[in-house]
């Protein structure tokens, strides 16, 4: 896969290789995102970051990822008000605003836009969430961290057992991330869920049929041996009705006892976020706010990582990043925090 | 007309010396645009770009436009939260904000106001769009299209002869292109629009006391040699209701077939763009985009230049600009791509 | 009080001391925002500018101030569609936005918040107003502006006559800048307002009991020999009900008549705006703009210079500013203008 120039839609463009060069590249990015050093390389380029549905740390994210590489950002967010809502296609909003910026971050609520607009771009598009389709970023976060996590504890994505508990039907996140870990070798999905929110059976036979196991159960039961359990939020937003997604509300819930229960004491616990704190939800119980397997919080911190390093290789900048290494001039203590 | 410290509101405040002017300087901005180089001019300076009425071209733009030259800049976006629905005078208003930037871009839904705010403000205020009033960057641009792409043919604006299309009566941009149209000699204007969309009887009869030739007709008929054909979008939210927005809808279009028909083969296509894409609009027809004489892309790339040259103008930079000229680090193939 | 890397949510948190270093390093930021020269201290450092409730006066305050020390600001505004709104408690808040940033600045609708919220991240927090609770920021330049106003006519702050007019309930910029005023020595309140908009009686005793004098009435009468005149707005959205809010409208009104019949020549008009200048509002009314003393635009120009201040302390880079210093390439009149 050849970065430079080209947009980024899809988990499927993505081979062992190519996430290999986004991990490396992503790895060289750890001492700016901790403030160690800062450099200037991006000075002048401009991302245009696209929200035309709006979220928070998925725009601020991809922003922040493209200051730290020393660039500026012109943002949009929303629809309500734009050119699209007066019959402007995605087409024409592409070439358009494709001449206002170096490189694109785009969400949109509507499968298939991020592509459809990428087709009128003159600059490369990195889809940041085209609806229930597509959000590349964050499989790819999710497996950096995957990764990271534990190669901590000796292991490799190669004969990794993941438990993915939660909403499996709905939750994208889960779809894409099972498609990259399915270029690797000898992976175990525990896939856990009611019936009804069961991973799409498409996804399951392409597992299987990649030499991969998978074991599909309705309910945590005994030890589960997983290296990571990697839970759903249930994203009330693509239910049809409020009613329905109450139905599912607080099940599969994870909390310090359910844990201890059935899991490893090094097991690594992830979640997409945000997490529904309120006492009916309680996803993940803030009582697991102490274990240091908690990864969620990493997560997000490698996304900025990982975002860096698709602007780095989109803009064909990633081998002389650090040619234009500043000191840090100001107090931090980031490269002390537990993240 | 001096430039430096000033505001600018209104086309009024022109004259063929000071269009000239402004328009050298955006030409000179066209390889910082096209990624051959940058430039540190503005580094430090801010914008503050006020968009009290949503604009999202306009807006990013004018951002665009000053970080291309270096700059950073502040944004505000819609009105219903903000001091202005509290009661607070454009005058307060100005004399706040005004103190948080170098130079502002201001749009506001309101005829008059975006003067009325320069009143207050200590720094130079360049109008963005106030309402059905004025819009004196999209003139300005429309303008610098029209002589880059006549240029290329061979021609000039004196002798020009542009056929104006759709809606000319509520079309804010037909009305001030045509008043700076009006500063040059011999211009024949073609004006093609049903009749309760017309043009203004007032600036009809400047054009024709300034020595202007003005043909006005109901439809389009046999061949205009018109060397530009400005296609205007019927722009709904300046009808009292939908029903009588919905009248007009899709009347007046242009297609390929018809483009053919009625003009020459070098006739230049413009339009101010957004353009309703819907099947029951489709004011300019996608099939024109092979067209190779559509220029409203064009248009919206210029308009990054004129708003270049408009900040380098007022903050009296426009001839140090390469002094600060600066590589560009990163991957670019802008300077090949057509626009 | 040690300012780098804490944070900066009350102004409990002061003392004279304190103070006094957050003003000296302000002052020493007025050559940059005048102008006469620019930083780049804080280039590459990074903004989290949350406003969860929008405030555009004190959101594009805090991203100037972030600018003209040179560095980046990712902002947030609203709350609607954010994480929150899905039950996202502002622990998690934090800690995924804290990773996004070097130091932040935050609104939110809810007292209490920005402290909640501060406990997660892992970066200094600034408060920029929670609700009815606190906005240091605004307490501070209020308190810079009358230190600046009275020692222009020789005085200082011991020994201060202050008179607050209007709201003195619900306010609580007046509520903040009595706690401030109360580390002084000497200093005497005249407090005028409806008996339903009093000062809270716990202010009162803490402004008593530190030995200061505390006039209270019901209108203004006779001549009042007060240094400052600080005029509190009618903050409507604070009250249950619109209807609630217009018994008080426009009570309390400051005109040149009113302010010539009963201040000194010399007395400081002061106002945290913004000021409603609606007819049947007119807080302050427009015919003070002449009046010299009327410090209202002065409040917010120091409003830049504290929140400077606040970053440069916070992020441990004070005394190093100057050391970054830069020539300032454009034209700006700033430096000769009244403020």
């Amino acid at each position: 896969m050849n970065f430079k120039g080209n947009h980024i839609l899809s988990v499927n463009q993505f081979d062992r290789d190519s996430i290999q060069k986004v991990f490396d590249v992503a790895a060289r990015m750890t001492p700016y995102a901790m403030r160690e050093k800062r450099t200037t390389v991006l000075d002048g380029a401009i991302l245009g970051n696209l929200f035309f549905e709006p979220s928070t740390r998925t725009r601020v994210s991809f922003g922040t990822a493209f200051n730290l590489l020393g660039g500026e950002v012109r943002e949009t967010t929303g629809m309500s008000n734009s050119a699209l809502a007066k019959g402007e296609s995605l087409y024409d909003t592409a070439r358009v605003l494709s001449g206002y910026s170096d490189v694109i971050a785009m969400r949109h609520p509507q499968a298939g836009s991020v592509s459809e607009f990428a087709e009128g771009s003159r600059i490369p598009v990195i889809n940041g969430g085209d609806g229930p389709n597509e959000h590349p970023t964050q499989a790819l976060l999710d497996l950096f961290t995957i990764e990271k996590e534990i190669k901590y504890h000796g292991g490799s994505i190669d004969g990794l057992h993941i438990a993915m508990i939660g909403d499996l039907k709905f939750g994208r996140t889960v779809h894409s991330l099972s498609k990259l870990l399915s270029l690797y070798n000898n992976v175990h999905f525990t896939l856990i869920s009611p019936k009804e929110l069961g991973m799409p059976e498409e996804i399951r036979a392409t597992l299987e049929s990649a030499g991969h196991r998978v074991t599909v159960t309705e309910q945590l039961e005994g030890s589960v041996d997983a290296d990571i359990c990697y839970q759903t939020r249930i994203q009330e937003e693509r239910f049809p009705s409020q009613e329905e997604a109450n139905r599912y509300r607080g099940k599969f819930r994870l909390n310090q006892d359910i844990y201890t229960k059935h899991f490893q004491s090094k097991t690594v616990i992830m979640h997409p976020l945000p997490r529904d704190s309120r006492a009916d939800a309680n996803e993940l119980d803030n009582d697991l706010n102490m274990n240091p397997n908690l990864a969620i919080f990493r997560q997000t911190d490698n996304g900025v990582l990982i975002r860096m390093a698709l602007f780095a290789l989109t803009l064909g900048v990633e081998d002389i990043v650090s040619k234009f290494d500043r000191a840090v001039n100001w107090y931090s203590n980031k490269s002390h925090l537990p993240s």
